[in-house]
């Protein structure tokens, strides 16, 4: 089974109650769970980072991990146009991450988390032969407003921010600025609610596991196709890279055609990619030819 | 350092902005976020379970697992005196855990958390070579009312329910009631409500690491230290595996002097198992002597 499939699977055995105040369950990337009484709608995301897999002890320092588990929670917060509130870090620390360890893996993280007022507000601690990190960011959004993978219309602008392929390309050759995108990503948050209150997006998502993967699952959610005409590159990168590369963080979302888009939003580029579709839903085209969903899956390499 | 150690450094080093939202941060079984307009605070509690350090598959079959590991978070939202929402779940599969293990990992967690109303709402799928799992659970309290166990005063009594040391006795000797106490502890989450709406319990966690350390932790907490004088032991286990032995899951709680405590609630015994004393803060005795905090600690053994 593919990572998608064990997912659909458990979606279809899981009964939510119907008086249930959460509003959004598995196949998002964030839940949505209303308050009662409350103006907001909290998004929660969990997403695991483990030695070996996610990371290497021997690029990445103990402050890159700690960065880049809150980053790619961040990233989902992003993703929903919701604001950062706080997190919890579950640890389990290997015999080679001592006290030292201990206290840089928390630099990074907790400079990140200060930036974007996602305080640690708690977790768990144990251990294991791999360092093994599970991060919960818990997000606000003005009640009902979360923007959801699921929005898109056929005819809606397809467009990423910055360049892509940068994480692919600086895990590849360990060098230079495209290092730097794949060891600390940077979560796009502001933009995140800038697509939510100006652009008023109709989907967002994070790029996480490929341009080629998550914009097919973004089709496959809203029940459209996408055509792929224009692939903005990290400096450097491939367009292979860039269609098929995982861990860019930066954010994929549609708006109406009517809908104008500025170049760029804080110095990060903002490009149209192309054009949603009727019909093949959940299929992805690159000029017109089928593109196959070679993104990162746990379960199929 | 010891598990206590690392949490206490952390919590001196996260700065909690002064309008936040958070009301409890690091340090008690759940950390409690209060949404703008709501009646109910929420809570929140993240709990890992590690194949070779938490379970062994030769003894857990993958229904057990799911339900443990739900079984843990759920057990720290009972001690808020809580009612569970919803919950989601990081799991990285090993290799060894196919499609049948997957399903029925998800039958054991589904079958607690439809019984407690836990909805599962997401989390994140990856891979290992060990089985990890890390569960969150989302619990809802009425504004303010939260049991905490830092609110145990000198003077209280201390109570426990159940009896102590069956989860280590199953460990121990794999039979009987004690096995299916180790492999399947049962969260009391209707008792957590008891303790908070009827006993005012003044302090109150759950019993996952040994009552020898748990309680030093709720004395610590309090400001108080403890004396032993009495201990309700599950059928078969000795009295070093009541004081020490973890995973038991039962609650630990106060109330004032004045409170009449029924025996048992629900058929689960409440027994009172000594009192609060000033002074000597984070200390336990049993019987008037000094009792070492030998209970389960992931960085000391």
């Amino acid at each position: 089974m593919t990572e998608s499939e064990i997912l659909e699977r458990l979606r279809r055995r899981v009964r939510v109650p119907r008086n249930s105040e959460l509003i959004t369950g598995i196949g998002d990337d964030c839940a949505i769970y209303r308050p009662r009484g409350s103006r907001e709608d909290l998004v929660l995301t969990t997403d695991m980072l483990i030695e070996g897999i996610h990371f290497e002890t021997s690029t990445h320092r103990p402050a890159d991990i700690g960065h880049k588990a809150l980053a790619r929670g961040l990233s989902d917060i992003a993703a929903m146009g919701a604001q950062p509130r706080f997190c919890l870090v579950s640890l389990a620390l290997a015999p080679h991450a001592g006290a030292k360890w201990i206290d840089q893996f928390y630099n990074g993280l907790l400079a990140l988390s200060e930036r974007h007022g996602s305080v640690l507000a708690g977790g768990d601690l144990s251990h294991s032969d791999r360092i093994t990190c599970d991060i919960v960011v818990i997000g606000g959004v003005p009640r009902g407003k979360a923007l959801l993978r699921s929005g898109a219309l056929a005819g809606d602008a397809i467009y990423v921010s910055g360049g892509l392929g940068g994480s692919a390309l600086g895990l590849a050759t360990g060098r230079g600025a495209a290092k730097r995108r794949h060891l600390r990503p940077e979560p796009r948050v502001e933009l995140g609610q800038f697509l939510r209150t100006r652009l008023r997006a109709t989907a967002a998502m994070d790029l996480s596991d490929g341009l080629s993967l998550d914009l097919a699952r973004m089709c496959q959610a809203s029940g459209t196709s996408a055509n792929v005409e224009f692939l903005p590159l990290f400096p450097g990168a491939t367009p292979v890279q860039a269609l098929h590369g995982g861990e860019d963080y930066e954010l994929l979302f549609t708006v109406s055609p009517k809908t104008r888009v500025p170049d760029d939003y804080a110095g990060v580029p903002l490009s149209r990619i192309g054009t949603m579709q009727a019909g093949s839903v959940g299929c992805v085209f690159l000029k017109g030819r089928p593109l196959a969903a070679l993104g990162y899956d746990h379960f199929r390499q």
